[in-house]
């Protein structure tokens, strides 16, 4: 209780909140951090889509304050994959979160890039006092509550990463591949990154890639079937039921549709591919 | 830190809990209010449904403490519709939420005139620098995360409304139309509000439209086909099965069923008009 | 806010996350206590199932640490059923929660065995001044709101139970069937406790059960169709799309699948009854 703000643990996983892996989790940490103010960002994640977890991680890595993240999407847990606590490496004006503890698949990296990359990071000692490839021990299969709540725990009461593993080269963490992005003249490829509860679905590509590609106001989405759609500065702009090209407010180009699901238009899920194109000037009228 | 105690930042909204969207935003707060306890009281407003939201503010509102109110289902985001803090004109005995914050679109009055109506309302300043009209600005669709969490925030710190935007008059605020209820001899006729969880039914009316409108014990309940119900005083007190119509725990008429839901028996949602009628004695043994 | 840390206020209810009653439940909480954390175990119980309810409380037990829990599963609101807090007779090296709070229905006694057992029971006095059989009342209908809540923060406060109710005989609470395990030699029996999010299928039987059964490496899982399945330290261990016998990370016997349903597999459910036998040697090689 005494000693300077250590600021919050901010909790993700693919847990769901039916169950109460989340609960358990949430009271695993305040054992070991009595006190500690506990913010879920989400546990909404597809089960085991690391990837959909470290996007969500990324989106919302910036608007974080100091503390702990304790993310956990972990389909290989029980095997030899490592656990990991990680430091960021931080310039003096940044004051988002310190550490990150989670399962070493690529579900950190991307928001530790982020917010100015790995400073150290460690791999965890069992709590279990073996190593982790010790799975044949009884409940081993919930790293979450076991062995990252606690870690989140302890970095949060100021433990050092070292106290809690052994030290290892940043450059051997596991990492996703990068999304996918291309640029023609007049067109770009982008992954679907995400598609959210309104339905918004948006792209790997920014507003760069737009520029890049030159693209103009008046748009073909392609997605399988070929849908009109324009360049607007809001979801307001557009007119009911058409389609719009915005910056969503991660900073992405995104596809929107004021008040439906431009993903149920366009029949896309994260992860697949759509072009946009510039319509060729004679085809405005159409 | 220091200081008298601020309360909680009681926080609503249709973002639901797939997302990181409410994580974000409780981030968001906290980056401005280290240490303010947040309590969710529901992220799970149907997409976009303003009165929906409005409703459940409404019935939250007298059990809520001291602190700020943070609500946002704000289809109209990104529009020049305004943003709204509010402060709430309390007499001495009262001990609920002093602020109220979210957007300008009828989602707050009802809950505010429960409370004691509003004392002072401005419309929030955009944080980046302009009015809210100024939506071309990347990100201009998350204010959830750019204006109204840092102003509960703030608020909460104990920043006084007019540091926040320019006063407003408060009956220029956008109000929904109240919802349906009418009464005859023997018949009401109410605005379904709400389904819960549960499946029961709750209606505008009150007891004292069933006063006005003289229901015996024994009554029909009509949405669309006609049911069977009794008046009374609790779930238990209901056969297996049967309809009753109970007083519910916001003091409103509801159509209830044991263990059952009344929504699936009824086929009604929000909105619906329904008519519950005393059965003329001479049926009462049918 | 003066005096010795309080612990955490724990909450459990099938109240869900679409409407706002945990919302209003916690607020509630905070009316009385405020400044006390409160985190959620669940609210994803299936509505009105006790047995559920009681399990998630057992299995979330061990993991608790100081404070309150407040558990409502409560079909029979309204009734003349028994509203209870409980003190937990603890041994001094265990730190885990001193009070429970909720119905008497059988969903507090398996976590307060499991922790020492009942050292205390009331029946709480209802804060409408009556008994709680007074359920003509207006409003009657949400005791985890209106009685439970404050029950829960007045004991986090530090009031002792006799100032709350009248102390009842912890052997009148009332007790859900045990759950079903059975072995013989080569076979066990078990009821399904739960299935979940990842679709594993926990069982009622532990180790010991195993053991009694003298169960080998080969098995056969029968849940109507019979199912080939194989011991294994880990979910890992697994060849794709086979089935697995695992201790679970709640010391449970459970049936999994790598990355998939075992539930699904098995078309099984909470309350289904499969059988676990060896497989005789002689088909092995099958």
């Amino acid at each position: 209780v005494a000693g300077r703000a250590r600021g919050t643990v901010f909790f993700l996983t693919d847990y769901g909140l039916v169950d109460e892996f989340a609960g358990v989790v949430r009271a695993a940490v305040l054992r070991v951090a009595p006190g500690a103010p506990i913010i879920d960002l989400t546990h909404g994640v597809t089960p085991f889509d690391v990837r959909a977890g470290a996007l969500a991680l990324v989106r919302a890595a910036p608007h974080l304050g100091p503390g702990v993240v304790l993310a956990v999407v972990d389909p290989e847990v029980g095997t030899s994959r490592r656990a990991l606590a990680v430091s960021v490496a931080r310039t003096t004006e940044t004051e988002g979160p310190q550490h990150f503890v989670g399962p070493d698949n690529g579900l950190l990296p991307w928001a530790v890039d982020a917010l100015g990359g790995v400073e150290c990071a460690v791999a965890l000692t069992s709590p279990r006092g073996g190593t982790l490839d010790d799975a044949s021990a009884p409940g081993a299969t919930f790293d979450g509550r076991d062995l990252f709540a606690p870690v989140a725990g302890r970095l949060w009461q100021g433990s050092s990463l070292t106290e809690l593993g052994a030290e290892i080269d940043p450059g051997s963490l596991v990492r996703l591949a990068d999304p996918r992005v291309s640029t023609t003249s007049g067109a770009l490829a982008a992954e679907v990154l995400w598609v959210d509860r309104f339905g918004n679905v948006q792209l790997a590509a920014r507003p760069a890639d737009a520029d890049a590609a030159v693209l103009g106001m008046e748009l073909e989405v392609i997605a399988g079937a070929v849908h009109r759609a324009q360049r607007v500065p809001t979801f307001a702009a557009l007119e009911p039921g058409t389609l719009g090209l915005v910056v969503d407010a991660n900073g992405h180009l995104a596809v929107v549709c004021d008040r439906q699901s431009a993903a149920t238009v366009l029949q896309v899920r994260a992860g697949d591919l759509i072009t946009v194109r510039s319509v060729a000037p004679g085809c405005v009228s159409r």
